[in-house]
């Protein structure tokens, strides 16, 4: 692409260096933001810049805050002593909004995934390990999402702390609620089997 | 969604007013930016700030620039009788990357649409208009897009500028290169015969 402007150039290859920008994308969107008033522009601009130098991760749980311990550790109606762990905020995020939860969450910030470069040391496995071992924590529950990578993480976690005494649950895979039996994958239909639930623990939720 | 951090959620509502982003994905991108270095965010937000507030627009063309009068307009080997019509940025470098254009181009920024609130007042149509009374301009080409906006704005400008003696002609329309015939829709196919070209020019640019 040969832009007539440097500036255009510039915020063009900047803005595609987002993932799943391309050129022709970011162009789209940085003469959107040519056509809106200037203010968007610099709202956009500050939003970011003081959202990654700013912001900061709770020492408790590591997830996403802007004080030192999160709004979830910190509030004495929680139960702290079930750790729900999960890959990132989204996960929070998604956990919360179902409402079945009252726990704490551990954000490892990541999944072990060698092909990525990333191993169990550049995520915040230790800091689990230390709080399952200073025996404040009950039961450990694995929310991480069913990939090669997930199992991997929960197992290299659940080898760390088993001896610990503390429970630990994986949440349920199975059919999802509303989903056609015939048009789920045999892996899940099959684990739904092998996995089957007391009928009494499958009307939990409804 | 429920943020964790004003911060975070600042981020996400800004970049989510972009257009063909919603809250999953700027939250998703938002995300990306924190585990990148924080020189990405910085260079991101300096290049859109610079973009949006130093950009100008060549006073001839008005297409995007970074001087008054852009490389295209003030580069004398240029064919400066020959004006291309076009929408936007976008369709000036499209045209630029086939290399089969010599003359000038003038930039509407954007096309006739009711719809959307755009008259012709806001395009730069007056200033086509002054360029072919003055005399300089011996052939205007419309190059907008083929659709109904398009065709609006094609014959708003020929009506004013008929009657000062510039030939006016409308880039092709009909069957693209490589395309298969039997799957070509109706119109542009009816049409392809109706304004079937002389077999001499059909060689051109082959």
């Amino acid at each position: 692409m040969e832009f007539s402007s440097k500036l255009l150039e510039r915020a063009v290859n900047e803005m595609s260096r987002l993932p799943g920008i391309g050129k022709r994308t970011a162009l789209r969107l940085v003469l959107h933001l040519l056509k809106q008033p200037k203010d968007q522009t610099l709202f956009l601009s500050e939003a970011l810049t003081a959202m990654r130098e700013d912001i900061r991760f709770c020492e408790s749980c590591h997830n996403i805050s802007d004080v030192e311990v999160c709004e979830i550790c910190s509030n004495a109606a929680r139960n702290h002593a079930v750790v729900c762990v999960v890959e990132d905020v989204r996960d929070v995020m998604a956990i919360e909004n179902t409402g079945q939860f009252r726990g704490i969450y551990h954000v490892l910030s990541g999944k072990i995934s060698p092909i990525d470069g990333v191993g169990p040391g550049q995520l915040n496995i230790a800091s689990l390990v230390a709080k399952v071992q200073a025996g404040t924590v009950q039961e450990v529950i694995f929310a991480l999402s069913p990939t090669m990578e997930g199992d991997t993480t929960n197992f290299y976690i659940y080898r760390q702390i088993k001896d610990y005494g503390v429970t630990t649950s994986a949440i349920a895979r199975g059919i999802a609620v509303g989903d056609e039996l015939e048009y789920a994958d045999e892996v899940t239909l099959g684990r739904s089997i092998l996995q089957r639930v007391p009928f009494e623990n499958s009307l939990k939720g409804q």
